[in-house]
């Protein structure tokens, strides 16, 4: 096995597993924050703009953490520093 | 075995496991806020339009992490640097 | 194990895996979606056109992730790149 | 171990794991939504009609999940176009 | 390990664990259906006739999953076409 | 390891591990609705009559996922089509 | 590793694993089915002796499937036919 | 390894892991049923011989389940058929 | 790996993790039904005689479960039958 | 691998490991009945004596079975009767 | 494997792994803390000012672990000390 | 792999894995048995003495099993029996 | 695998993998302790000072696990002993 | 791999994980008795004076299992005495 493949297969493999296992928490997390926003809202009509505003406050943070993942996941692919490395070892 | 049947067998992998991964969080989750929706629908019909509009903004975020698996997989099977690397490395 | 073999036995694998993993996701999410509409419906037997419309919504977004495995399957069994340009290969 | 036989067994594994776990969640799925609707009858016997039919609607797209991972392990089974391939190439 | 045993013991060992994990989804299922029905009855004893019909709808879509198991067990033991093409290949 | 063994070691480590974990599902699942039908009786002591009966015909339909188990193991150890076959070839 | 002791290891093995895996469901349903019963003899003293027989029916088909497992365990160890042609092979 | 020490082994390991896991469900299902039959004696102290003599039918029953586990590590390790016949072999 | 080392090691480990195993569910079952057993109290102290009583004769056969699993591990340390015929092979 | 360090290192890992399991359990048993005889306590404070006596009696019953696997680790790691005969075997 | 590719390897592994774990624990902590903050406002709408400043500065602190992750992870792709001494190394 | 690297690495590794994982049921366990105690103490102010005793008593039996696997984790490191023979062996 | 490499492919692995895990913890309870400070003021809002001053404190106890692995974390990358001695000993 | 680079890399890996799943328990115990501390003073703000002190002593009690999971990391990374044996023995 080569060091190019063996290169290429793991950030192949790990990338895909990265946003796959990082899209799990904040999916779910999100799914309760809104959840609870929407039993809020029925509850008290009267504050929707603050419970809205909150939510949106809150699934951006919750979506940051996907985001971290996504990024490493396109890192993995399109700019990784190590593939490069080893690219220009071999073409070297 | 050779670096384009490695890098083909786990792109396949990869790519099948990361959406079959990737989708219990979103699904489980728009369960949750659609579940959740319904029964404020039926507490409060006449905020129907709020929850409504709340629950749309709510699926489309959770979607969103199914969808970054989705592209993720689609990258690896059709549009994959790795496998061009490597084939034109075999070709040349 | 040729590449080809390989290729295809990664492939059959993984499209087997992909939809039977990717369907616990949604079917227990449309469960508690539906199941939820019904329980809104004897509460609220008025507004069941409201909630059944919502249900129906929801039911198709959690349907989708179901769909990009199914979509993933049966792209890795009748349309696979990498096994095409495998045999192309070893038949080249 | 030739390419023919490994294509068999691996088709063969992943036939019957693919409609093992896949039956799991349509299962489980469909129970809960058919638990909710009996409640809900017993809590609005008026309502049957329409508890009734949305329970049916609902089962449809649960059971679409299970019937998913059916065709698939059938595919396997009967018609394999990897297991063609090979059929082939090792008569040709 | 000759191809004839391989697809044998591969067969035999699949056909076993799709049927056990295939059962522990209809079985739990059917119990919560059954056991909802039980407890509607003893609320709603005038509509016992309504009840027991849905459950026994429900019942037979939730069986529907384990019998897809049961035939994917019995076609690999007794009409297992890999085994055929194998043993005629063998005998040829 | 010959073939006749290593049938054999599967099939028995097969026809073990099917009823194992096939006795796991029904057995919690009967005592679920037997619990519930219980529950049910001590709730509506008039009723005990339709209950009993619903009972019966739900212990039924989840029996008979055990017994799917205990058929396929049985099969296996007592009339397994690939033990013969082999056993035949070695004999012929 | 030769026939004899690798059929003995395989039956020891699966033998001890059945019954105790097999031990699992029965124990903890039962459990939940006396519980249950319990509970609902001091709910309606009343109606101890149907309580008491319905209880006895229940416990009676969950038995049955750890008696199912201890066959299976009994037959591996003491009727094994697999070990039975190993031994006669050796011999003859 | 030769077989005298690999049956050897095996039992051991078997022995000790059927009892192990085969106390668990008895444990558990024993502490529940006890527990509930407390909770029964404390809502209907006029009740408790009725209670107890249930309560000690069930939990015959649970141990049970502890004892065929108990019974096979026994065999497995004072009365294994399989050990005798490998010993027999080499001393004859 | 001679005989008598591969029996010693498998007897220690399997000793180890039968009692570490087998305290699990006795550790939790009996605190299970001295909870409740202290909650009846609190909820009948004139009944304390007979709780008190019902939990010891409970707490002795939810133990005896831990206490077959220390008699497998300490016949495994100090009585292993394997063990004494490997001895006396290795010294005739 | 020569036997003196195998056994030295199984009994090692074992001695361990079973002191680490088997801490869970009884840790989270006395928790759990200390934590009800607090709530009883609050819930009853004239019965403190007997709740009291109680929980010290189950305690003891819970420890009994960390003292089991206690025991157990220190007999592994300081008598040792397959590492006297290994010692004494290497030094003979 | 050269060293070279091996830290390369696992660097990339690691990374992704990092952040894809180190996701789940915030993304679902932070969930919890806004759907009670959602709840709290909707009971006490007059401490909304309060309670937001609360939530945001327990947003803070958990999304500081998930930063930690993200810190490593870069560090490990971008900034990774052994990368650098190994590729000293191998150009040295 | 030499006798004494392989002694000191299976001390090593099992040390580490003793304390942490005998440090979750303690940590949990203390956990709920003072939560319990801070609940009492609000609900009946008055008995905080009792409460706080008991407390004490119980967190002390909890920890034991804490200092069990600390101790066990020590006497590895610093006072390894089979270490020294090891050593000795090595060095006489 | 040279020992430098190995060393340093460790000390990678286990950086990630510790600040990874180690996050799960702190999240997940500095969520329920923030939580539930936020239903305790909606509940008593006169006391947020002191409700505030106390979950400052716990969340710091909380945090401080956090630290303890980002600490170990960072010295395996920047200031790992066994590196050093390695790195030393190969340029020696 | 010589002795050194295998003693070195396993105190690492053990290191690491030590504190990565020591961190779990405590973490998630001092989060109950915190929010279980701040329920009580919501609920009895008058006793917040003995609430506090004894949530100090308690998280005090948690915090004792993960530091010692900390002191075995850091005797395993800075004061090794297998390491010290080791380079002693190499040097010597």
């Amino acid at each position: 096995m080569d060091p190019s493949s063996l290169i290429g297969a793991v950030s192949i493999f790990t990338a895909g597993l990265t946003i796959a296992i990082g899209s799990i928490g904040p999916a779910l997390g999100e799914a309760r924050a809104a959840a609870q926003a929407l039993a809020a809202i029925a509850q008290q009509p009267d504050e929707s703009n603050t419970i809205t505003r909150t939510l949106f406050v809150s699934l951006a943070m919750i979506e940051s953490t996907a985001i971290y993942c996504f990024v490493v996941a396109m890192i993995l692919i399109f700019a990784n520093p190590f593939w490069g490395a080893i690219r220009e070892q071999a073409g070297g």
